[in-house]
């Protein structure tokens, strides 16, 4: 699997390369960026553990307004719930492994438990992740906000801040 | 994209706990973790960044022995390295979004410059990333130890020291 991979990547920063590696303009980076978050299935949310560790977590890619809010639903007894209610800090990423591109946004996590939010993310059968329906204790919203973003594609990256 | 996924999910889940949710045991969770690194072209670098949000970047999946010790190849001057430099705490993810399983390895990263590493992760043309070939000073290959980890698929999930 590596090599293979390795060659692709460099035969991709090679023609970017042969274009001169164009800058990325902020406007460019966001609006590829959103691009990428809507091609994306999922995504990947980022925690501080409470040993000092970043953590990972996959997360479905359920909603977002532009790059400034991100929504997801999780269980509220979920290691990542708990984390986050000691430390909030938090990034979300999203990657595209065919184009070498990636989006990291950095920012904080509210846990939101308004039946709004719940209904918001709610779908057919999730009783099966809150068995007690929309109002169980146990469902739980993470609404994330961003401060800032980097965004890159082969040997280009930015960071931006993000209003 | 969002909610079509949901109901995949769900799905997954329902058809998962039609069987019961058979528990994962330590080793079918290390094989399948194995599998799933196999089968893996990147995964997921966590780390500490100096003002205490985690940082995520994807990364080549280059090489590995077991669930032990990961190799990356990066930029010396990269952000990376500059955050494992002064917090070498970091986590490795790997996800597959189609069978909604994912591993999270926790560990610590070293920075290694010898030349039997640099040149164990070598490929012609990647002086696209280190113009001045196998011992330009921006090369540098990090070495991840695990020394835990956590595997899911659906509902189910373990987590097991590394030895």
């Amino acid at each position: 699997m590596g090599k293979e991979l390795l060659k692709q990547a460099i035969q991709s920063a090679q023609a970017s390369k042969k274009q001169g590696n164009p800058a990325l303009s902020k406007e460019e980076a966001i609006s590829q960026g959103l691009e990428l978050i809507n091609a994306s299935k999922i995504c990947l949310l980022g925690t501080n553990s409470e040993d000092g560790f970043p953590n990972i977590k996959a997360m479905l890619n359920l909603k977002h307004d532009g790059l400034k809010h991100i929504w997801f639903s999780t269980n509220t007894s979920s290691k990542r719930v708990q984390q986050l209610r000691k430390d909030n800090r938090a990034c979300v990423y999203y990657v595209d492994e065919k184009n070498f591109r990636g989006l990291m946004l950095i920012g904080t996590v509210d846990i939101l438990q308004d039946i709004e939010s719940r209904k918001m993310l709610w779908s057919q059968g999730a009783e099966v992740y809150y068995p007690l329906g929309v109002e169980d204790p146990d469902y739980s919203v993470l609404r994330f906000t961003a401060q800032r973003g980097n965004y890159y594609q082969n040997l280009n990256n930015i960071t931006f801040d993000i209003a």
